[in-house]
């Protein structure tokens, strides 16, 4: 067995990640790279010219996910697969899905470089939108590849620009003619993602490596209120019906009640458009988003159903229509992959503590289709999805080295989950 | 005397009032013609050759005013002004600005047309930025004109995409090389604004003309909410700043106190920008205007002061700063010529009502520097600064006629004000 830390290049890695950083960086620090922008464009180079210099193969599939895979010596074995996304939040950080996609492909560039040939193809991943901040909702390149959604929903979604996802698509692939591409969809032995905690367990324990028992369930909501414009100067306020008003009773009365229901609930309105949008008219539309989550599914259910009823009550005299998008429930990840990460965490020297990841992941649709898995690394004061989102880089090392001793157990066996952990 | 009816051709005024709402039209069948924008420019093309036609006198000034002059006779006596603006809200109406400035101009060439030259200059005047959609806050033409807001200040002002004041008006007068420049401000004999009520009063009653009394004091705000970001589906409840949780709290006591306080206050919210408005980010900051408007100053005061308490007390735990924008008192128009509109309109069988305007007008401004009034003429149900904004083409011809009347009364004497109502 080849030792824990001679496994990754922890120099090279860090040099990628600030490399990475660059392409769509802010002015504040931070990274603004959304899905199939000319900024994704440019990442997607800086991994190809990696990928080629380790003697990886890239191709793409008609959703837009890049894959790199060191080829194995039997074609026959499903690949594996690991990585996260290259897209950003509009004001992120430098690790939030970058961390995992460069993590996976140090991990299996050295393992290139050790000179043995897997018996299984080893394919890194970066998955098309899992942000949703251009095109919502999210996570569009890991739910077309398993089937969750299909292709032409996804390509008439738009931007805030009109652009529509199969515009953007077109535009991607056209910037790479030569990229071989793949059936949307393919069997796997298994697919690990690493990623920054995004939460402060790991920090306030003081814990390196987190094993990711599972993913808190998750409903997501586009709401739109109507009411009547106006002058702001003459509109008798008896007589409006003024649709930021009426916002403002239901955002008060939702974070309230159902952002105070308990502990482990998360409720964010995060997006608010007002129409017209203009100082001396009465607003007569304005259109939000909700985002809930909680662990367990009864009460997450139960607070979807109580979060339209209290919209109808606190819209009146304005009409309000509840759209329910996205509806995921809480999943749990593949234990035998979960006791591989532990063990080796431990064997170097970070022992592992299991965190339910409250933030929603890629890993959370290929657990569908196959034994997956996550490893969370801290990030600082456990925030994310902000421009000044952290993470140490000897934390990013080893999740990485902890993704690489995972990789030297699986890609060399015919039944993967047939070893003992 | 000439007949009230014959004063004005209320079939060229209805068709040219016509002609300038294509300019900026929208699907809705309502106007979009922001100040300075090439819409207003293509408006100033119709105007400019509407007034050579006449023999009128087209000009500018730096702030971008445009005047089309009917010479008078002598050169000594200060010019009598009348019009309104050519902007509009972003789903504005055919008539808000738009009647004002073509009533004045068919009174004008009405008069030129029966052949009689006046003593002194009558001035048709479209004011720069009344509404302030584009550029706020608006009345920047009137504003400079009588030195209440200084030019370089109001160049400074940038739109939602990042263009100057000051581009735009460059860009303005280089579409007009050869239109002459009159200084910034110049003496004035009086000043006269037709306009749309806005308002319920006079389709209330069956009146077909308003004598403005007077403009309700208005007072605007700018109010920026500082949170703290993060991940919506990590960073716990108890742990977030969310500014759009506060901003609601905010907006929901602000509705309910300062707008329900009496039946004359006027309370707006209409313009907010969230940020990043992503999603499933939290909100950091939350920036947002106040409209506010009363008829008693004392009662303005008042509530300027305490919405300021209100935003501090309810944007806990985020920051919250209260920038006073526009601060303008109840104003009270010159009662010689409110008594030569009301002979005027009784002389055309329309006996006229005294309104107190809710809503500003360049007006407010020019009773500063010269005897000043307005007429209003009625606006279906009141509404206007929406796309189905309308009134009448009988009453925009009535209202027309009164300011052609009164136009007649002071046109061709040497101290207009001694005239007798």
């Amino acid at each position: 067995m080849v030792a824990p830390s001679s496994l990754i290049d922890a120099d090279r890695l860090w040099t990628r990640l600030m490399a990475l950083a660059r392409i769509g960086a802010t002015a504040a620090g931070g990274v603004n790279r959304q899905a199939l922008s000319e900024d994704e464009i440019g990442a997607w180079r800086l991994m190809i010219g990696w990928a080629h210099e380790a003697g990886l193969e890239p191709a793409t599939d008609a959703v837009g996910n890049l894959f790199l895979t060191l080829r194995g010596t039997d074609p026959d074995s499903p690949p594996l697969m690991l990585g996260s996304h290259l897209d950003s939040q509009p004001t992120g950080g430098k690790f939030d899905g970058a961390a995992g996609v460069l993590g996976a492909l140090e991990a299996v560039v050295s393992l290139a470089q050790r000179g043995r040939a897997p018996l299984r193809d080893l394919t890194v991943v970066a998955w098309m939108n899992e942000e949703g901040s251009r095109f919502a909702p999210g996570m569009m390149g890991s739910e077309a590849f398993v089937g969750e959604r299909r292709l032409h929903a996804i390509r008439a979604v738009h931007d805030a620009a009109a652009i529509s996802v199969g515009e953007a698509l077109d535009q991607l692939h056209a910037a790479f003619p030569d990229l071989p591409k793949r059936p949307l969809g393919f069997p796997l032995a298994g697919y690990l993602e690493l990623h920054i905690e995004q939460g402060p367990l790991l920090e306030a324990t003081g814990r390196v490596i987190g094993v990711v028992s599972g993913i808190q369930g998750k409903k997501t909501y586009d709401i739109a209120v109507e009411g009547t414009g106006g002058h702001a100067g003459t509109l008798a306020m008896a007589e409006r019906r003024d649709a930021l008003a009426a916002f403002a009773r239901i955002a008060t009365v939702l974070h309230a009640e159902i952002g105070g229901h308990d502990a482990a609930i998360k409720f964010t309105i995060g997006r608010v458009t007002v129409e017209p949008n203009a100082p001396s008219v009465v607003p007569s539309r304005v259109t939000f988003s909700i985002d809930l989550r909680h662990p367990d599914n009864a009460v997450l259910n139960a607070m979807g159903d109580r979060l339209s009823v209290l919209c109808h009550e606190q819209a009146v005299p304005c009409g309000v229509t509840v759209k329910a998008q996205v509806d995921a429930p809480s999943n749990i990840f593949d234990p035998n992959l979960g006791r591989l990460i532990e063990r080796a965490a431990q064997a170097q020297g970070h022992p592992a503590m299991p965190i339910l990841s409250t933030a929603g992941h890629d890993a959370r649709h290929l657990a569908k289709v196959c034994p997956s898995a996550m490893i969370f690394i801290p990030c600082r004061d456990g925030v994310s999805h902000v421009e000044h989102e952290w993470a140490e880089p000897e934390h990013v090392a080893a999740g990485t080295a902890v993704l690489a001793r995972v990789l030297e157990d699986l890609a060399f066996v015919e039944h993967p989950f047939a070893v003992r952990a």
